[in-house]
């Protein structure tokens, strides 16, 4: 019993790996709808999402099993806990692709974000998408060097947004309003999901040490 | 052990209430600040989160203590499990709330929001906070009408964020484009704030049944 209760654990942190490759791959997909007026792209993240949704709602289920069928002791019961909310952030990180793609999908045949800052939102989410993956490895490696560094990869992140709201309130800004409100509210959906992932590391950390970081730069969701 | 067991789980779900009275008033002093420029109230929101964040901190602890005591059975393990999720809920309210107060200060001694909309932020933040009370209540009396009920004050939170957005992109718009992403962001935290309300509503029904309500009006954050 104890063994096969070991191997459902692990099935449940290989479950997550394979759903943070899906929300990975959903970033992507969701930045190239936006970037290229990409309606198929869009359409295959939104519709994606569903799946995203249905995985979480599944491991949740798991998670709760693991708990209700036996007392785990302090280490599994640290991973059970952990992946729970591993779980939650996951599933928020495919909601926000979803709300990259329907902004690409409502302004369609035009591109929501201006060409100046093309290369900047493509950065933030190549620098979110290795963030996810990052966090998605260290959960199966348990590299904790891997994980503590996510918390610079999200500096990055912040710096792209305050060149954004800089390109958008200077008297340059030739794109008006609707363009500016896209481009604020996207880069807020690609803040979200670094931040999510920085989320993950944390409690990455808490499994396998014990101790979660603390700390402004550690944010808790 | 049982019963001093219980009325710990007890106690959490009075934490719980009082910490949902806490955001409530974070989110109303939130809007103080931001539609009368008030440094006061928004100094006031954003030192407070820190306090918010260290009782979201504590009740974890809490409830992971409690799940690692002993093996709660079944109607008990889903109490503190959906307790662990609204604890998250909360503490993403006081966050947000934090965020609206920070928009008042950066923009003191103007107003972030122009005067147009002013009564729409003031009901979004009316309906907002009547959710976290209500949501808070349901928790303590387990009622589940008015958990139900949350669905529909939702529905008036979308409705006023699609008012704002068409006056944002209005030809009528002639504060600029500083002002436009300000107001659009703002919505967004609003926004968020009912979701969460809304998701915590959800947490209770499945304490209470045992069966989480699904569709898409029913966000799991």
């Amino acid at each position: 019993m104890r063994e096969y209760y070991h191997s459902e654990l692990d099935e449940v942190v290989n479950q997550l790996v394979t759903m943070s490759d899906s929300v990975q791959v959903a970033v992507r997909g969701a930045t190239n709808s936006l970037l290229s007026a990409s309606l198929v792209d869009a359409e295959h993240v939104i519709s994606g999402d569903v799946r995203v949704d249905a995985m979480h709602d599944q491991l949740e289920t798991q998670c709760f099993n693991l708990l209700a069928r036996q007392a785990p002791v302090a280490g599994e019961l640290r991973i059970i806990v952990a992946a729970t909310q591993v779980i939650a952030d996951l599933g928020r990180i495919g909601d926000l692709a979803a709300h990259v793609a329907e902004t690409a999908r409502r302004r369609y045949p035009d591109k929501a974000v201006p060409e100046i800052l093309e290369d900047s939102f493509h950065r933030m989410s190549e620098v979110g998408e290795a963030m996810i993956g990052k966090a998605g490895r260290t959960l199966a490696d348990r590299n904790l060097e891997e994980a503590r560094s996510l918390v610079d990869d999200d500096d990055e992140i912040d710096r792209l947004r305050s060149d954004q709201f800089r390109a958008l309130v200077s008297p340059e800004w030739t794109y008006g309003v609707e363009k500016a409100v896209d481009t604020a509210l996207l880069g807020r959906y690609y803040e979200r999901i670094a931040d999510h992932a920085v989320a993950m590391g944390r409690r990455i950390i808490y499994i396998i040490t014990g101790d979660a970081p603390e700390g402004e730069n550690w944010p808790t969701t």
